[in-house]
Parts: structure tokens; C-alpha cells; sequence
């Protein structure tokens, strides 16, 4: 069977190589006589993938070993919960910039915790201007919190379709949730204390959060939280105080080597601006037709959205992209619209299939 | 390359008929194209993944919508947190049934929220005797409180090697671990108020944790906690609050269908006791070679542990079963030994394989 273009949000497209090696080996993992599903997390055979797609987290990253790299389940909903119990301490505050619908949730349990903690939260920037999220804030826009316990960032808005191009300069932790953009390109790692991003976009399939965290915020974390929502147990145990999801981190490690046999971050970044480049300029060419909800300077080159002249005419651009084997291409419901979802695994062809596609469209309903 | 006989603890062996299925549709799930790991958690083609497992897992309980059945990442670890967190508030006290490793943990997280929400943890029972896990508490043993917020128990213990083969009439809410035998025998479910099981023993891959909840906790449980930590959140979101574990879900979902397509939990039991007895009748033939460390009425039907007479028989036992294709034979660090965990995907014929090692390996060196 022709394999579909697939342009959901998350869980989204991998790279065939990566399924492909994963189903030759579906049955016998590194010779082992048994499934990867079936081989315990304390063999060395697993215990090398694991080792191998830690190194591979902080090789990309350009990262040391101030750095720990942790594999987590529950998603990155979770993260929104353990970053506060961990760090929002007593009579602290932590800044929050809110750029759309997952900055929101994040902020929720910033305030849950705080609640808790007898500690606050401060909204220190927004994305939203006349109740939509079509602006990333600027430096000058920010209000920042002195001492703060951390500031907290979405790094890209796979809803809103915006994403910060340069990251802030704060004095506190910077702390981002990178769930839809982690190593689209390049960038300066270590301007981070705490990177996390739930797998499902760019890293592999969903069950498995990555987390990024600097060592030194150990030493900042409140004590006396359940285990398992102690950075500290996983760091400890190197993301195996309990039995991690084996699965999910073994194909993370897989979608790693082919990102780092492609040419790694740069290379990747020079194939994802010419991707979202040919999808935001056939768009501002027939900008009559095709219209953008965001700012210029905010727009994602992971999540690219837009609007048709009708709600008529986007259903019949969904329902006749199906026809071209093109899949998820709804905005979300929210929002509305059309998203193409184009990460890291979307070749280039795909995207011109959608920009050819795109151009047909406005000839036939321009 | 034959397929190596897995009598790991967990991750362990899955069905070989689910495995190649998996293996068969990995690039193309439900005719979509796309692999299952690619597929939206909102497509119509995994939500039915989803609710049939869903479905089963009731079915093979025997219980109906009076409960509600959850797929959590973050481990039975997780939930050793969470039943606290949601059900033990101000005031009250929970009971924990304590017969080794496992539940001493799900005690120290009961105890870390006890401590924060000013309530108790009573240990109303244990399985140690002289500092050894060998013995499941009898209903007279146990000193249960009045009006406790729930009972715990852990219904099995990989590592010590003992089972509840009868489970305690209890006032208060009985709630289960069942991490390592849920489904290898009928019994009545609606005795508890929540069973939990990672999936990596009897269910499935690890990364997924199945919570099967009677619907009126909900109205005993706690508000205010972090989203994610809310049993509610999953209740009313059916899992889908945030992306789930995918993956892990829909094997689980092929085991289920494989169970029920053996004939059910009956038929599971009948040929667990096949296996187990043969094992402990072949140990008990030669009581001066092989001795269990536990008593006979607690022996696990999942989990057979024996010794040897000597630490240098028990590696010279575990090395020449590598040689007959035999791996996992290592009993916990913490007590040593041997261990053959024997869950519903082991075969009768490979543990009449091992019974027949054993028997070779006595009369060698008996």
C-alpha cells in the first residue's frame, strides 16, 4: 500500500527507515531470540539502547554531562505538574509566558501547585492579542519576575501555529516545553536549564516524555515529594527506578540516528526552512486566497496554519486533499482552519505534493 | 533464529501470535497507510483500538460500567503515589497489606502523603517472617482499621515468590496491585474498588499502566490535585486527556484478544496450574536438591523461586540453561536463587522443558 501522507500534529509522521528497522527486528531484538516489547529493561541489550539514546539526546543537544538526559511516562502533562512540585518553592514565584493553549495547562498546574506551595505564579508575557494567540513576545514585553523560580517558555504552539525564533534572556532557569519543536535546528542548548518535550512530534511515537535537566537544578528541587515525581529518583536511577517504556525510547533512539546520519541539526534545519518556506510562500502569493492568523515574525515551521475564504471552501480542501492521500490536515478544533503539521520526518516532497496541491486549488476555487 | 524461552520477571514474554500480528501490520495499521505509532490518538481507526481494550478488559473481569477502565503512563510506581494522593485525606487512614518489595514501596509513597495531608498509614498485615517474605497473612493476621480509607494489597510478589490465593473480606474500599498475575485466573473483581497492573508481566510491553476503578471512588476522592494525578481527569477524558501510550495500549488490546480467543480466564488457570504444579511437584520430588524459601500456601503460581544447595549450583544451574535456550532463570538480587516467572504467554511446553532440565540437572549433581 502507498503510504499517506500524514501531516497530524501528534502522534505524526516517523521515518519509514526507522519503522522498517524496527519491524525486520519485531521479533528478535539484537539477536536476542525475543521482541524488544519482551526483553527486560535490566539486560544489556536494552540497557544499551537506553545508554546509547541518552548520548544521542546530549550529542544533538551539544550538551555535557551537567546535563541529565530522563525518560518518562505520563506525557508532558505531567511535566507541567512535576516542574512546580519540584521547583516552586514557598514564597517563590515563577513566570510563565502564555503563547497559547499548552502554555495555558502548564500555567494551570504552576497555579495548582503554587496554591499548595504558598508560592505564586506571574504571567509574564502573552501570545494573545484580541483573544487569539497570533503573537510571540518580544523582549521588551516581557515582565519578569527578580528571583524568580524559574521562567517557563512554550517553545512552539502546534494549535495557535507560532513559535519563538529567538529564545529570551532571563536571569532565572529557563525552562521550555519543546514538545513540538525539539531539534527542528540548531540552538543554544545551555541557555536552558530544563528542556522536556513529550515524544509524539519530532522524537518518536507517544509514551515516552524526554527531559533535559541541567544538574544544578537538583540542588534547587524541594524535597519530600513522592518518588516518582522526584526529578531526583529518575536522575538517580537514570530513568530506571521502575521499568521505563522500553518501546517508545528504543524507536526515540532510532529516529535519533537517522536525524544524526541525515546530517543532524543543521542539515535538518536547511530541509525544515525549505519546507515551511514553500508552504508560507505559496500562501502569501495567493495571499487573497490563502490567509494567515498570525504575525509574520511568529510563524511556526513546524505547525503551518491557514485560513480559506470559507469554512465551505476548507472542507472541500480537506475533503479533496484526502483524495491526494494527504492526512490530517484539519486545524484544531479550536481554532479551526487548515494545519499541515511538517516535522522533522515530512520530507520535502510531501510539502511540494501540498504546495502544488495548494496552487491547483486556488486555480480551480481562486 | 529460534525464539529464546523468556522467564524474565517483566518485561516479559508476550504471545508469538501477538507479536507477528504487530510485526505484519507495523507499517500500515487498519489499512491507513500509516504506522499505528503514526496514527492520531482522535483517529476513528486507534479510538477503536482504544475502546475495545477497553471493552475486553471489563469483559475478562466480569465487570460492568459500574467501573471504569484507565491507560496511565508513569508505571504502578505512579499509582503507588496517586491512590494516596486521591484517597487519603485529612484524618483518615489507609491500611497496607505488606508482603515484600513492592507493596513496602506503595507504603512509603502512602506515607509521604499521609504525612502532607495529615492522615495515617496502618501496616494491617505482613508476609515477613524472621526478616523473609515467605508467608501471605491469613484474615485472622490482619488488623484492619474501622472506617480506613482503603485496603491495599499486592496480589502477587515477583520477587518473593508469593500469592493471595484468597483475597481478604475487608470493610473498607480493597484496592490490588496486580501488576504481576491480574488475568491468570478467574475471580470476582467486584470485591475491589481498584485493581492496577503495569502491562510488562501479564498484559503486555511496559508503558502502560491499566487502572480498573469502581465508579464511586471518584466521589471519595480528593480535589485540588495537579490534573494529571486526578483519577477523575482520566475518567472523564476515557485516557484521552492527553495523548496516551498508544502503542503499549493497542498490544495490550492483541494479549486480551488472544486470551479470550484461548478460552478466557478459565481456561488461563487451568493451564497455569498445569505449569506451576509441574514445576513445584518436580521441585518437591527431590526436597533435598531444590527447597522453597516460602510456605507451601503462598506459593505464586506466577513467580516459581526455589534454591539449590549451593550458590555455585544455582550459577552452574542458571548457565546451563542458557545452553538449553533458557533466560531470565535469576532470582532478585535481593534473595538470590532461582526464579522461572511463568505468566499466561509461557507455554506448558517450555516449563515441561525446564521440568525436564531440572530432572537432567539432579541427576548430575544431586
Amino acid at each position: 500500500m502507498t503510504r499517506t501522507m500524514n501531516f497530524n500534529p501528534g502522534p505524526a509522521c516517523l521515518p519509514l527507515p526507522v519503522l522498517e528497522e524496527a519491524q525486520a527486528e519485531f521479533t528478535n531484538f539484537a539477536g536476542t531470540g525475543m521482541s524488544v516489547l519482551e526483553v527486560s529493561h535490566r539486560s544489556p541489550e536494552y540497557d544499551q539502547v537506553h545508554q546509547e539514546t541518552q548520548a544521542l539526546m546530549k550529542e544533538l543537544l551539544g550538551v555535557g554531562d551537567d546535563y541529565h538526559v530522563l525518560f518518562l511516562g505520563g506525557g508532558a502533562s505531567t511535566q507541567f505538574a512535576m516542574i512546580p512540585s519540584n521547583f516552586l518553592k514557598q514564597g517563590m514565584t515563577a513566570d510563565y509566558v502564555n503563547t497559547g493553549s499548552w502554555s495555558k495547562k502548564a500555567i494551570k498546574e504552576g497555579q495548582i501547585i503554587g496554591e499548595h506551595a504558598g508560592a505564586k505564579v506571574n504571567v509574564a508575557g502573552t501570545g494573545e492579542v484580541d483573544g487569539k494567540f497570533v503573537h510571540i513576545p518580544r523582549q521588551d514585553e516581557l515582565k519578569l519576575t527578580d528571583g524568580a523560580a524559574y521562567v517557563h517558555i512554550t517553545s512552539n504552539n502546534t494549535i495557535a501555529g507560532t513559535q519563538w525564533h529567538s529564545f529570551p534572556e532571563v536571569g532565572a532557569p529557563l525552562i521550555a516545553d519543546m514538545s513540538s519543536d525539539i531539534l527542528w535546528r540548531p540552538f543554544d542548548a545551555k541557555k536552558f536549564a530544563m528542556i522536556y518535550a513529550g515524544a509524539q512530534k519530532n522524537l518518536g511515537p507517544s509514551g515516552v516524555t524526554v527531559v533535559v535537566l541541567r544538574a544544578d537544578m537538583l540542588e534547587r528541587a524541594q524535597g519530600g515529594l513522592p518518588t516518582m515525581w522526584t526529578y531526583g529518583t529518575h536522575v538517580e536511577k537514570s530513568s530506571l527506578y521502575n521499568t521505563p517504556p522500553c518501546f517508545p525510547i528504543y524507536i526515540v533512539g532510532k529516529v535519533l540516528k537517522w536525524l544524526k546520519g541525515k546530517g543532524g541539526l543543521a542539515a535538518m534545519e536547511k530541509e525544515n526552512r525549505n519546507k515551511a518556506e514553500l508552504l508560507y510562500s505559496t500562501m502569501d502569493k495567493h495571499g487573497g486566497f490563502f490567509t494567515s492568523p498570525v504575525e509574520k515574525e511568529a510563524r511556526s515551521y513546524m505547525n503551518v496554519v491557514f485560513r480559506l475564504p470559507s469554512e465551505d471552501l476548507e472542507k472541500k480542501f480537506i475533503a479533496e486533499g484526502k483524495e491526494r492521500n494527504m492526512n490530517g490536515l484539519k486545524g484544531h478544533r479550536s481554532v479551526g482552519g487548515i494545519r499541515f503539521s511538517i516535522y522533522n520526518a515530512i520530507s520535502y516532497e510531501w510539502v511540494k505534493a501540498v504546495a502544488d496541491y495548494m496552487e491547483d486549488f486556488v486555480k480551480k476555487n481562486g
